[in-house]
């Protein structure tokens, strides 16, 4: 403990934002001398207050712009094997607390105290994206920890994440534990989709969409449902469960769109579900050409805005996804528009939304916003780590 | 038509926002002479904009800061049985999308396209809340219509909203049809609730916080769960039936526990349900003594801040609610906090809670934030009448 690196607060650097929790220390928050610039990206250390008080205990990457991660509040904590099984058993008490199957966001980064460290499980497997360098340097250790806690089998790493690039790490994924064969099944909201976890987007499945499947599949008993941007027919397929009569998935990915076409399959919906692979801007406007209603439409694109520079062209986009949606829209049908931007607050996305669908000449009520599932839960101090929005609109007769 | 009553925007009032979709014309936006203010409360107007050009059908009430309500963006709709019944038809079919059983609200007023009106329904019977004059104008035209679109029986006036008031109306309620024999039995999210439609708080029943208290149902299985400003028991019910082992429900109204504790009956988990009839801050210090801890608590009190007047003293109370309820939570348990009051936005609302959670001295994550049910949908051009507020915390271990 004695022979532990010692970082340390700059004097005007106000040290009760870090004591009311805040994980992150920027780099112009420091004293950055030849001593903490020579710290190996990763190394734990403790970070004091000015006054040589002790705050915390941090993980420093003297490479990136957050220089140090808060890991504990305990100025003194050893963060090995016994604390990586803590705070993984704690999350996994969340889960087990929200759901009936082992499939969800086990580790939600901060907000499950792993700075910089997302973990999915799809029941035997578990897909880790270590995007800090504390974490990669301890990869070893968090995968065997992962296997002893929740019994997983099989272990992925992602290192597609683009925050690995701002911490200097590279871009190498691999199977580290197991072996993986083929596409997993998982089961979510009485549908069955398949997740390629090696070679799909981000980890091979969105979870975070879970409670916004749910409620369009209530909307959607008895309606046709166009989803677009679907990636392996996240709401396409939980409305077909849910009773509607039809689906059809677009998605610019021919490998996502098959995928799709295998989860109807094992859903048992295939004969009621079609995919067309298309751009789906070009899609929602030939189907506009082709004269085509849906009693309920879903948008959900990837990030148009990822960052703040994005915004205005992010807002532009998802007011041009609403604008082609909307006259897709039956009378008395509902749109659900969602963005995962990081950059967009909930007012301005429901302008953006609101705005489109009135250039198509459209009246709405608003019916719902909805957020990620509680498997993603947000750390107290950056709720802006809310990115995922999910606006379902009534579009009046 | 050519003998309907005229009133005309101001010269310096943009007729945009009335054409967009607005739906109030101020008093402070009209010309107002003689003519204007010799109009009968509730007098259905063409509303000009300053070169004499229609806008718009509206409801006028020269008492009312409120002078005119946009009832149809049709300038010459003619406001009688076709078109009560047209709009209680697109209800109605929004929420037979939405219901299994006809138990929600009907009518969200200004986002169903009926201007201060609301109405309840449970089962064969509804509850109207007429909270402008030219709906009270016309009850009885739509009391008939609702009868004759929605098959229901008994039909009750409340006449105990507020705005009745601004509005120059009596509080005088009634059964309007049919006739109530005491509590109405309400299934939701698979408990039984007693509704007292004639003596009850607003309409008897709140049907806004249904997601939340689904969300709450699922977390709490398995704990012990505290219900505070618990009126007929309604996440206290819902929770039970989620498998909840016991439930405390706390309220200051002997009558809504007394309700509650029929509902616990109906729903047959009254052997593990229990009341205390106390002021709820009372009973949140008193529950502290007595070294108490819960899995689950949740606490939705009255709104707190009913005007941007009492704003910051609603804030207060909101912090003090979570300070007060966080030391009852067993580590890694869950709160939810409800804010109903109209001028605490979400940013507002949740840094109080957290406040109020950090004077506790306990950590959290952000579980959920959630709003009111669907069948309570936003006017595009009110979207602060979202009102409802539930954040789900979990206190770390």
């Amino acid at each position: 403990m004695s022979s532990r690196p010692v970082i340390r607060l700059r004097p005007k650097t106000d040290p009760r934002r870090i004591r009311r929790g805040f994980p992150w220390v920027y780099d112009n928050e420091l004293v950055v001398d030849r001593r903490t610039k020579a710290l190996e990206p990763g190394s734990i250390a403790t970070l004091e207050d000015a006054d040589r008080q002790p705050l915390a205990t941090v993980a420093v990457n003297p490479n990136s712009k957050i220089m140090g991660r808060v890991l504990d509040l305990d100025p003194e904590a050893e963060v090995g094997h016994d604390w990586l099984a803590g705070r993984l058993r704690a999350a996994l008490d969340l889960r087990d607390m929200l759901y009936d199957a082992p499939f969800y966001r086990l580790v939600h980064a901060e907000a499950d105290g792993f700075p910089g460290t997302v973990i999915d499980r799809f029941g035997e497997a578990c897909v880790i994206q270590p995007n800090s360098a504390w974490i990669e340097a301890r990869f070893d250790d968090l995968a065997d920890v992962l296997s002893e806690v929740s019994g997983v089998t099989t272990i992925f790493k992602n290192a597609g994440g683009r925050a690995r690039g701002l911490e200097g790490l590279d871009d190498a994924s691999l199977v580290a534990r197991g072996a993986l064969s083929g596409a997993v099944r998982v089961p979510m909201n009485g549908a069955t989709y398949l997740a390629d976890l090696e070679g799909g987007q981000k980890t091979g499945l969105f979870y975070d969409q879970r409670p916004n499947h749910a409620f369009v599949q209530r909307l959607a008993r008895g309606t046709e449902v166009l989803d677009v941007f679907s990636h392996v027919g996240g709401f396409a397929l939980a409305a077909l469960v849910g009773g509607a009569t039809r689906a059809l998935a677009v998605d610019g990915s021919a490998p996502a769109l098959a995928l799709a076409a295998q989860g109807a399959e094992a859903t048992g919906v295939a004969d009621r579900f079609e995919t067309r692979q298309a751009d789906a801007f070009d899609a929602l406007t030939a189907l506009a050409e082709e004269g085509r209603t849906f009693g309920t439409v879903v948008c959900d694109p990837p990030a148009f805005a990822p960052s703040k520079n994005a915004l205005d062209a992010g807002l532009r986009a998802y007011e041009r996804v609403a604008r082609l949606a909307a006259p897709l829209v039956a009378p008395g049908g509902t749109v659900t528009l969602c963005s995962c931007s990081h950059a967009v607050d909930l007012d301005a996305f429901r302008t953006a939304c609101l705005r489109g669908i009135g250039r198509a000449g459209r009246k709405v009520q608003i019916l719902r916003t909805g957020f990620a599932g509680p498997d993603h839960p947000l750390h107290p101090s950056l709720t802006e780590s809310g990115y995922l929005k999910a606006m379902t609109f009534r579009l009046l007769p």
